[in-house]
């Protein structure tokens, strides 16, 4: 027997999902692809991960992120029995698919949106059905509905975009669909409102958030999803015992705790946003209205590519991202708001390089 | 549509992974339940972690733990890409389980062992099969080959038993099967010979190691895969991007490069084992051999089940661990091997509770 017949033929055939470059030494980079927060953790919240680096990191942590719960409860005000804690969103994500959907089933997703959605499918034997948005970034909820899929995933903020739908569709879907509905709001805090009134009303959804994105924790690996206690009781059945350690559950405790000291960070990447938009227009950019952390960004015309421009940016030391494999956002860059200093360097690599292109 | 229509059938069969107790307040409990390590980690590993707790953990971690993968290469003669980084070594099975086995594809593994690995086969729709160990726990070699399982797990040593089988066995085992053969050495530190030469002759062997055990994190979550180059590429497919955090890779990089400081604590827990083991025996347990950090003893004849022993034992503030739902293990006790103060304790109560009995 050989490698080829041991694995599984969805996984031999997958290249796998590729994120964003993390280059070490990435201090001398302005990092502007994978949409970090540019802020460091509040000292609350750095203080309180300390106080718990100890000799208890012998004794495994609470099975169910039960402190964590908590104060996701007192946060947002759900119960804690509604809560679900992850190794960040993608292991919700993996934990939904794990529970829902039988190899063959489908799930479905506006689309584009975010790669992990197919490639999860992939690897759980399901089948993936991407639905375009419909004009203006509309939810498609009787495209959606129409493909009878076991789940369907909506990002709101929608990442590579940064539009979102109206809630009054998400509803709308929720209440025609016979399928499970995930409201992906890992970006939610950048945005306006979001889906929390939504979630006693309705029996089949999920809300997932993160600590990776508003609340400046990315490297400490933590998602949180909402739901019916009755779900939540079925889901942690597929959770790993012990998926969350010890010092994410403190890191995401005191985040929670102190949802304040998060306010001046968001607002000064909100602010920022508007304004790099601004710019960005000026400078022959077609920038869609965002209301998450990023911007996607059509380049002008001109002799550049988005490819070419993703290199030119980068030997000028600033990272963005770029999906060239998918023909509808070859001619785009994905842009992450950083601190105000960060956009101004990557405005002036912009000025150059369109001084040069002429 | 209800909620038992979305969720996956065998999802709601199942009763889940009941993960031993971890009381809230457990510094008043001799806690000799879930194989922890009684001793702090080292004090350059606390230090290297709070090293990490700054600004950058607004940054995603390196996604495939080059670092740890690196550290791992130094310690174990391996190459780094043959290295594949988990959240813990649960983490580690759920993708070998998800790599390898499509529905209805067979796990066997010698019984009893650890109960996650037919929770996993039930999450991943695959079939387990345990097959039952020889007399004196050797290993079932001709009965694993004949399940024509894709994938075969040996525990070395076995949870709950303590028991090694022979290397040589597992090499025979690795020459005659069809599937991928995983030697799961959770407890490897603790023996005196582990599988490392078996590595490099075959090419359908996987060895599994974690950081909670003898290296005194189970806080943390981290677990070592060690396999060929190109079934570890293929593994990654399967991971999660980023599925370990920053500050489990900057304690696996130090406990790593400082193996030296942990000989004096598995020693110590070596050496508590073999007294353990006498003292046990004196009082009427039987006890088999154990290589692993726990023991398995059974309770004396008397007016006394496992279930009450448990139940007693916990009155005195000692908590052990039960498998009363196996009728194999109803009558044993699996007791983690604790520092000469906490056996003493134990030794104490099990006296108080036997003098009761008379």
């Amino acid at each position: 027997m050989s490698l080829e017949q041991w694995v599984r033929k969805a996984v031999w055939q997958m290249a796998g999902y590729t994120p964003g470059e993390q280059p070490r030494g990435h201090q001398s980079f302005v990092k502007l692809n994978t949409n970090e927060n540019p802020y460091p953790p509040p000292k609350v919240v750095l203080d309180a991960i300390a106080n718990e680096v100890d000799g208890l990191l012998r004794l495994y942590p609470e099975p169910s992120s039960l402190a964590v719960r908590e104060a996701a409860s007192r946060a947002y005000g759900v119960h804690p029995d509604q809560v679900l804690v992850g190794n960040g969103s993608d292991d919700l994500l993996t934990m939904i698919y794990r529970t829902f959907l039988e190899p063959g089933e489908r799930v479905a997703y506006p689309d584009p949106t975010y790669t992990l959605y197919p490639a999860l499918a992939t690897l759980q034997g399901a089948e993936a059905v991407g639905v375009p948005w419909l004009e203006q970034g509309e939810l498609p909820v009787e495209g959606l509905v129409a493909t009878q899929a076991k789940v369907v995933i909506i990002a709101r903020p929608n990442a590579p975009t940064g539009h979102v739908v109206s809630l009054d569709l998400v509803a709308r879907l929720c209440r025609l669909t016979s399928g499970v509905v995930v409201l992906d709001e890992a970006y939610g805090d950048f945005a306006t409102d979001a889906g929390w009134p939504l979630l006693s009303r309705f029996p089949n959804l999920i809300i997932i958030r993160t600590l990776s994105k508003s609340m400046c924790l990315a490297g400490i690996r933590l998602g949180l999803g909402f739901m019916p206690k009755e779900m939540a009781f079925q889901m942690h059945k597929v959770r790993d015992s012990y998926n969350v350690d010890r010092l994410a559950q403190a890191a995401a405790v005191a985040a929670l705790n102190h949802l304040d000291a998060y306010r001046p960070i968001i607002d000064a990447i909100v602010q920022e946003r508007e304004k790099v938009i601004l710019a960005l227009r000026q400078r022959g950019f077609q920038v869609m209205d965002s209301q998450a952390n990023f911007v996607l960004a059509t380049v002008p015309n001109g002799r550049r590519s988005g490819h070419q421009w993703l290199e030119e940016l980068k030997k000028e030391g600033i990272l963005v991202r770029y999906f060239g494999s998918d023909p509808r956002l070859s001619d785009k860059l994905r842009i992450t708001i950083g601190t105000p200093e960060q956009m101004e360097r990557l405005l002036d690599a912009v000025d150059g390089l369109l001084q040069d292109n002429t």
